[in-house]
Formats: structure tokens, C-alpha cells, sequence
């Protein structure tokens, strides 16, 4: 049975990997923490586990953790994370970070979106955790950087077509759109239900959101030279699910059933992703709760450029989902242990 | 005071014709139809008219409307449009047709999207009724083809771009999102409450919509050549509101600043259209309810593309609120007439 | 023209006073004051009024809001209402206070829901503000307590019962649901959209919410004895509505037609509540936006028991339209001026 | 291994039934079947399955269901239910019926609330199963009928009342609110996202719901005499949750704390109620997506009557999960196998 603590345990991702860990059959939660609410009981933040989970609430205290834990995910915003990681690495702990502090190989792209990385040492051996692209480096690694939600569904949808080199690597736009679970779980106006309800828009326009060097990192290594793209998030009334819509020009002439094929070819082995068939698209309805990304692609026959459409659940797939396919590659665990559960519709 | 027919009186865009015209102190809704409905009073259907309109649902004929109205709003299905348009023409009446019948120039192009036409000899004198673009011949006009709700928020998001020839034209993508009450309506599975509740997706995906020909067809005048783009419509999780996300490579180098003066110039003296200052981008909720267009437009300096954000409300400026402004052009009426109402928000 | 000043114009209920007073033809607002968002335009706070209303926020300086208004709405929260409106009332104003603090003629009831009043002298001249119950003494008065939201929704569903002694007092309830707009626009982590979505909730349970004692003196003054009634608020996951189902045992046999008439008569003249037919139970959603409150009621036959259903739009009826129908009396302009909107549906 | 079959799979009730017996160790599902989609897979109806399940829907004939399946769930429109049980259960299968047809024991009261009941003959030994209620005789029933999600709501609720003869029958009111799935998935005009949506009714006012009879029989049963009580539902806008509040005078004086206890004592042993703490009351998004019902109860000291509020998911302990139990407890398998899942928030 392996000892995890989830620092960080009083947002919608911790409370997520409570409820997806609660299934598996390898792990035990033994430590949980939080500073807004310690001393608290995790039932009462979050009533869903009423009867199922007696867990107490600790401030965060490293030696404390350690004491407790096998390997630990740090579910803190950035900057906090990055505080503590060093001290659950150097008492041998393996870490999954959800947050953005080693998902950035760069000290100096991460300080020019962030802040100065205080622990830059560690970006060399941290990896980016997401499977599909580096399974076998995760496997291996004490600290995986677990990928943004954005950024998982954008890399998932042209990983296919910068691998093989098909397009123009200067026609990439990525048009996202996010639940509103994926800003947190913090008091602010702005996320208010009567100024989300009933409303959509655009923010960060003009590649200025944060997940933009993380997805350029990473869409640059899979096309093997230095990749740029318009990226624009929105913010969707409803809870769950990231939907991106993956524009590009094809460098030579391609038909919607290759790229079907090319699709159903790459991800046909991969547990969590589903190509779907030429014609069909995806919903973020049919992924919510789960751990899948679902894609869609075609040909715009008219204008002769492809579009790919993929959906993800933010908290799953882009977050906590994620986080436990890393520890049960890490642990040697079979990957889709505890995530195996079908999405729940309505 | 005039007197108006609104043929197909028991859809989402008759009831806003109601909701608006109710306020337009030189209009009197004089006749109302519906098949579905006939025999019923609006408000047995619409309870929101309770105690303030009597007014008895009767079948569609055309020498009945004829009688009684002066313009007729004809808001039914298209083909069901065009086997009664004629009747009113012959009769004298104005007529905002507010189905797609009469907004393709080409018959053909119809025939290829819809079905052929059985009055084609009465497009060449259609106004495609977007007053930002041709108000001096909608005042002329005895048919006013209503444009339809997405290619409302793509063309007048696109136009000050086109009409000066900033854009590469093979460059242009509309990724738009709209509000439910865009499907109408009729009952279908597709467009239950727990299928579209935290549900997102694309549709129509690889430029197939039927709205991707009127685009087209509007952007080619602008831009004095023929021009194609890749129209990706999605379903929102909302009632009301359409906002598009336009990208374009510029054909010269130009800033964010310059961009946002041209939108300021190009829409300065147009009483519906919001041009919003740098660094600002549109809400749906911000006109939900309104016949505002409003839009904001940047330059993506990371890849030199321009991103044009633009929303309205489906309902009206995408559809009735639009439609009384070209009535109001037609009768020569002040042209914010009945439109004055604020948006409502939350 | 009336000079208004909204005293606390940053939160729902000043921009719904916003949007109602932009069709009122008598009125201009000169002064819209907030504390926390003083310096900026109301149109940084609400994009709804671009390009609509430039009106800069000040702060409260009572003397200065004196020089510009001739009537004061104060959209302030309960305690810091009582601590301005005195000083309105000195310089000769008119004032439409839509907190709390003048609405219970006991200054000790208010001081065991709420806090020691600070002028309580000012609470025998104070008339509470419902002009279904007292049009004639808000006509005259110098201080109007406008209702509270769930209070209006119970009383006007209530009274046709009431003031016939027509049922048991010992067996009133009101089982009340409404949107989450009434929480009011701070930032709470009970309010953010991912905690009020897709969720339904019963709080203050038990008759312990403040609207209690508000209801009871409304109800006793109709029935001309003590009432005491149990009264459960509940939180729906939308913006605007309030729906009340309340339940009371008749003292004579009585019929569902019987019922209907009544209401029917009672309501006959009022301008704003519609007494439904026999059989038929409104939706918040056919009030939505307008002034109306709609109601229905039956006999459950098989338990001889009363049922009566009310629907407001609680930032209407239940606040600032409302407010704007007492300011209209006030003022000894048409009761309805300004209110005539219809309801937005969907 | 036990192979089930699913009667009506294409409707909320059978996709949840086959997203919980996904989980279930001991259980294949063997068979489904649809009229109307018929020869689809299960997947095409239902995408969250991609990848999961590649059953075929069949027409619905009782040999084939029998040849293939041990036990079966009938998900069909009463009517249809009655039509087809009897078969199975000739070929010794045993039976859960999610429909109303086998739930009320008297015929006739059938006959007045539904159509003629044409095996009248089953009712006898039809158990209604509410495990809270009849654990021993559901575990050796062949035939099953599964509560409705309304009464399931109701009857938790007031069971510790009523078996304890505290409360005075005559004073019972029931007030429930219901998630838009209990509604079904066939296509009608009320249950239109942008009908639902933004908006909350009351529905069969009176106590004219099918559901009255079912939850009368129940509550009579517990009380040992005959009880009526007013029931009201109401349609919310969500997918999923049922949140009933109780009403009822208490024939001797008691406290909120012995309430509480009475609860905590009723409910101790039960694995699927929770008897919240003195205080707590529920909400339906902490049981969204489990089998749990949360309980709170107290006493409103001030009209000194009893108010109960339960939370349950509609489609989990108010129908697939609660047929889930009833099969557990059939087939000698632990009650709560399968349904472990915690509920999903947000």
C-alpha cells in the first residue's frame, strides 16, 4: 500500500484526487493539508465525503509529510509549490506537482511569466508528466511537473501532426475553452456564479496567458524546432471540460481519412485517448469525470486547412486524472489503475 | 402608426419581436401567425404577454396578413419563407424576411446549401440587411434579407479589416460560439436541457454550416475579391449570446494601438456597434438583450497575427433586434427606435 | 425631470435601478456613489453601459449627494444604510432606502436579527414600501422602506387569505427558492459559480433567516393578529427569480374556482400582479426582467389544503423595480412609468 | 458472474445503470436493448462508452433477454414495464423494475392514477424496494419494484417520524425539487435547455403527481393508519438532484437536538444515509453522482413545527443506484458493491 499526501488538499483538484485515489486499490491517502483550513476535518470542506473520510486537515509542514508519506502531490499555487517540493525530494519522496513551478525547462521563461524560480536546479531532471508523449521518463523520475490543463489538451490534439511534420509550422492557432472549475477555488468577483452564469468570453487574447511557453515548449520538442502559436482561452458557464478547437495548414495535400487514420494510428494504444471516427467530434459531456481526451479531426476542404477538436475534463485528464496516471507509472502501477471510471452524463 | 405582421409568431426570434416592438412607440402588431399554434393566444404560448397582449395565433394566409399589415417579419423556416414572400410583395408590403431565403445572391449557392429556389428572380433585389454595411439601400428596399446571427458577429467583426485590405485572405478563421436559442425552438433530443447543460462542442466542423456561404458571400463584397474562410460553429451551454474569435494575418506590420483606432474610426458614428478601447474584449453578458455588437481587437505580437473578438445577442442583434432596424430604416424611423433598452445583466 | 442619485450603485440592485431608469422619461440620475469602486466610470463596472452612461462613482458624501438629487434610492447594505439616510432625510429629500434597516417598526426585533438601530425614531414615519398593501401612504411619505425580496414573494401570495380570514394561522409556510443574484455581487466562496451550479440547498432553516420577522409583520397587519409562520429559504442555481409555494389550511370550506376568484378580484386593478387562471402556476422565468408578480393557487383537495404559488424576478419586484413603483408614487408619477418592460424570455 | 440484462437501455436510467455496473465485480451486462435504436450500439447513443462498451441494442423480446440473462432491470415508460415482466419472470429470472407498474399494491389505485393494470396478479408479491425499509423481504423477492425518485426523497425523510409515532398525519407537506433528468430523454418542448433553463416552476400543485399515491402507501405503511400529505414538486435547472423539505407538527414537545439523535439513531447502520449533525442540512451537489441521501432535520421553535430536508441524486438512490442495491441484496452480494463511488463536486 503506498503512503501519498496531498498538499494542498482544500481546492477542486485536491478534493479531486480524493475522490479518483478513493478507488484505487494500491494507495492509501495518509496526509492532507491546507493552511486556510487546517484543523479542520476534510469532510467539512468538502460534505461529499461525509462518512468516508475522517482525514484532519494539517498546516503544511515538510518533516511532518515526509514522516507520513511515500510520495507526495503538491496541489499549491505556484511559488508555493516550488517552496517545498526541494524538501520531499531531498527526504527521498517522489513528487507529482500539479502546479506550473518545473513545467517550464527554462529558469528565465519561468521568470518572465511567473516570478524567479527560487529552486531553478531541479528544471533540468523534473519531467513534463504527460504520458503520451514521455512515458518512459515518468516512469523513472522523482519529480514529474504535471501538466496545465490547456496545455494537455492542446499537445494531445497536434501531437499527430507535428511529429510527422504536416504543417505549416506558422499557421497554429490553438481556440480554447474552459470550464470555470479550472480558476479555483478562491473568493473573487469575477468568478462569482452571477458573472459567469449566462456569459462567455475571451481573456488572456493575444498568447498572453501563462499556459502559452508551456504549450510552445512542448509542441517545439514534438516538431523538432522552435514552434509559435496563437493560443486564446475563454471561459465557459458550466463546470467541468476544456474544449480546444486546433487550427493549421497542411505542408502537402492530405484527405480527412488519412488524418482520421493518422489519428486512430497514433493514440490506438494509448488507454486514455480516443480518436474518434472521421465525422465525429467530441463533446466535453461525454469525458466529464473521466480521464479521457477525446479527438476529432478533419480536413476544411474549402480552405484546405485541418482542424482538430479535443476534449478533456479540466480536473481529470488536466489535472488530478493526470497526476494519478504519473504516480502509477512512477509506482509501476498499471496505468489506468483507479481511473477507470466511465464519465457521468447527464 | 404602422401596422406589422409577424409571420411565425411561436419561435424564440417571434416572441423577441414582441418583447422589442412592444416598446416601439410607431408600431402596432396587427397579426400574428403560426401552423403549430393557430387558434391559441401568443400568450397561452409565451406567458410572459400575460395581461399585455391578447393577440390570437392565426394559420399563416397570405391575403389575411395583407389585409392587416402594412411590413410583414416573416420568421419561419427557410423554404417555408420564400412560398409567401411574393404574395406580400405583390401586395405592396414591406417585408424583413428573417429566414435564409433571400440572403445568397446566387441561386445556385442556395440551391447547393439549401434546396433550389422557387423565386429566384426576386434575389437580385434582396438587401442583405446589415445596416453597417449598406444602410442607404435597406431604406430603399421592399425585401430585406435579415442576416443570419453568426455571420452578423463574423462580418462586422471582420469588415474594418477587409474594406481596408490589412488581411492575407487566405488567413481568416472564425471560431464562434453561441447561446441555444439559436436551434430554435422545436423539440429535438439534441437540444434537451441534460444534453446541453455542461456540455460544449463544435459543429458543423470543416466549414459546413450553411452560414459559411452568407459569410463568404458578404466578406468577398467587402474585400473586392472572393474571399473563404474556416467558420467553426460551436453550442453554448446559455441561452442567448454569440461570441466570435476572428483570426487574421496582416498583410503589413501594425500595432495593437492602430488596430483599435481603426475599429474606433470605422464604427464611431454607428449607434450599435461598440468598438472597445485597447486591451478590452466583449462579454456576451454585456449585451445579452441588446442590439449591441460589441468588439475588441488585438495584435498577437508572439506570431504577428490579429485576434477580433466580437459578441452580440443572438436573438437580437443576430436576429429581431436587427430586423426592427431595418424596419426602422425602411419606414424611415429614427433607427434605434425600440432598441434603446440596456442590456441585462446578470 | 427628477434628479435620483443610486447611493451604493455597484452591486446588482444599483444596476438593475441603472437599467430601469435609463426608459424612465421623468428621471436622470446625477450621482451614483460606491465606496469601493469610487473614481472609476460605471461603465468600468458594467460594461452593459458603455457608451451608455459616463456617470463617475463618487464616494457617500452625504452633502454632496444632497446638492445634485431630489430623491436618494440607497442600495446599501443593512447598517450602513441608517447611518446616511438620516441625512438625506434632513436636507429635504425623498428617500427609497432598499436595505433593511427601516423596514420593521420594532426597534427591538431589529436589533435581535440585525444590530441596535442608530434612529430608530425614524421608524414610525418610515412606511414599508409595497403598494399592494399601503399605495396611499407611500404617496405621502418622506421615507420608504422598500421591501425585501422573499418577504415581497410571501406577503402579496398570502394576503388575498389574510386580510378575509379565510385560513388557520398556525399553519403557514412558505417554502421559498430563489436565485443566487440575491446574495448580492460580493466575492464569498459560497457564491462562486462552481459551488452554486448544478446544486440545489436549503439554508437558514428552521425560520432563523432575517426575512422572518419582516414576513410575520406584513402578515399580522392583514390578518389584524400575530402570525407566525415557518419559513424555508432555498438557493437555485440561476441569476434572477424567486418562487414561492406556501401552504395554509383553510377555516371554512372553500374551492380551487373559489380561490381563483379571489385572487382574480383582489389583484384585479393592480398594474403589476397577475392572478393566473384556475389551473395554472407561473415560472420565474416568465417574469424575468419585468415588474410583474405572477401568481397561482388551488386547493389540494385531497388534504383540504391551501397551495399558492408566487414568481418575481427578485432584482425587479423583489428590489429595484419595485423601488422605482414606490419612487413613481412618490413622486405622483404614473405607477407604472418606466416599469412597462416586458419580461426576457428565454 | 451474473449476467443482467437492461430493458429500455437508451434512456438516463439505463446509461447510468451501465456506468455503475461498470464497477461492479460480479456483474456482466449481457444484453440491451431499444425500440427505437435498435441495431445502434449502445456507444452511438451514448459516447461516453466509446471505447468501453460495443453492445448492441436490441429490439426488446423476451426470449433473447431470457436466453442471455440471469436478472433483469426493466428502464421502461410504465405501461410498457407490465407488458414485458411477466416473461421474465416465467423463465425464472428475477426482476427490478425501475417503472411505477409494480409499486402501488392496490389495482385499482393503479388503475386511477395510471391505466388498468393488466397482471394485477404480480402485485401481491411485488416488493417495493426501499432497502432502508424492507432489506429482508427485497432479498428474496423475484420481482422488485424500484422507487420513484420523488417518493425515495420523501420516505427517508419522514421514516424516523412516522415509525415512532411523533408527528400529528394531518400536517404533512411535502416540498421537492427535481433535476431536469427525471424528466426522461424523450424530445419535447418543456424540457428545451432554454425552457429549463434560467427558469424554476412548480408542477402538478395540488397533489395531482403520480408519485402521491406511491408515497402515500409507504408513509401509511410506516405510520400504521392511513396518511395523506400535500406534495408539491418543482422542476430545477440541473441535471441531476432531488431536494425534498418536510414539513409536519410533532404531537409532543421535542427538541432539535433529540430530532438530530433520532436520525443519527434511525440511520446509524445504514450505508446510504447519512443523518447530517444538529445544524447541517444538505445540498444535492455533495450526493451528485453516488448512491447516498443526506438527511438534516430541525425544529423551527418558533411555530414549534418539525422541518426535514433530504438530498438525493435522482438517477442514483432515486433509480439506477437504488435498483443496483435491490439487485446486491437479491443476489446475496454486499449491498453496497458498485455503488462505493463518491459523489462528484463540483
Amino acid at each position: 500500500m503506498l503512503n501519498v499526501a496531498i498538499v494542498g488538499a482544500s481546492g477542486y483538484t485536491g478534493l479531486e484526487l480524493i475522490r479518483l485515489l478513493d478507488r484505487h486499490p494500491e494507495v492509501r491517502i495518509s496526509c492532507v493539508t491546507s493552511e486556510q483550513s487546517a484543523g479542520k476535518r476534510i469532510s467539512d470542506i468538502f460534505p461529499t465525503l461525509r462518512g468516508r473520510s475522517d482525514l484532519l486537515l494539517e498546516p503544511l509542514d515538510s518533516t511532518a509529510v515526509n514522516a507520513k508519506a511515500d510520495l507526495v502531490f503538491t496541489a499549491l499555487p505556484h511559488q508555493a509549490a516550488m517552496a517545498v517540493v526541494p524538501d520531499f525530494l531531498a527526504a527521498g519522496k517522489k513528487v507529482v506537482d500539479l502546479s506550473a513551478d518545473y513545467r517550464l525547462h527554462d529558469a528565465d521563461v519561468y521568470a518572465e511569466w511567473y516570478q524567479p524560480h527560487i529552486n531553478a536546479e531541479l528544471l533540468p531532471e523534473a519531467i513534463y508528466g504527460l504520458p503520451e508523449l514521455r512515458r518512459d521518463k515518468i516512469r523513472t523520475a522523482r519529480l514529474v511537473a504535471n501538466p496545465g490543463c490547456y496545455p494537455t489538451s492542446v499537445i494531445l490534439g497536434l501531437k499527430p501532426l507535428l511529429e510527422r511534420r504536416l504543417v505549416d509550422l506558422n499557421t497554429i492557432i490553438a481556440d480554447s475553452k474552459s470550464g470555470t472549475s479550472g480558476a479555483g477555488r478562491s473568493a473573487k468577483v469575477d468568478s462569482l456564479y452571477c458573472e459567469v452564469n449566462e456569459s462567455f468570453k475571451a481573456y488572456g487574447v493575444g498568447s498572453v496567458h501563462r499556459h502559452t511557453p508551456e504549450i510552445e515548449q512542448e509542441l517545439s520538442e514534438l516538431a523538432g524546432q522552435s514552434v509559435a502559436l496563437t493560443f486564446t482561452p475563454h471561459l465557459l458557464p458550466m463546470d467541468r471540460g476544456i474544449l480546444s478547437t486546433l487550427y493549421a495548414m497542411p505542408l502537402r495535400n492530405i484527405t480527412a481519412e488519412e488524418l482520421a487514420e493518422l489519428y486512430a494510428d497514433t493514440y490506438n494504444d494509448e488507454p486514455f485517448v480516443r480518436a474518434l471516427p472521421k465525422g465525429q467530434f467530441p463533446s466535453t459531456a461525454f469525458v466529464r469525470g473521466s480521464n479521457f481526451c477525446d479527438i476529432g479531426v478533419t480536413l476544411d476542404k474549402h480552405t484546405n486547412r485541418i482542424v482538430v477538436v479535443t476534449a478533456i475534463d479540466n480536473l481529470v485528464k488536466g489535472a488530478s486524472g493526470q497526476a494519478i496516471q504519473n504516480m502509477n507509472l512512477i509506482c509501476d502501477f498499471p496505468e489506468t489503475m483507479g481511473l477507470e471510471g466511465l464519465a457521468i452524463f447527464p
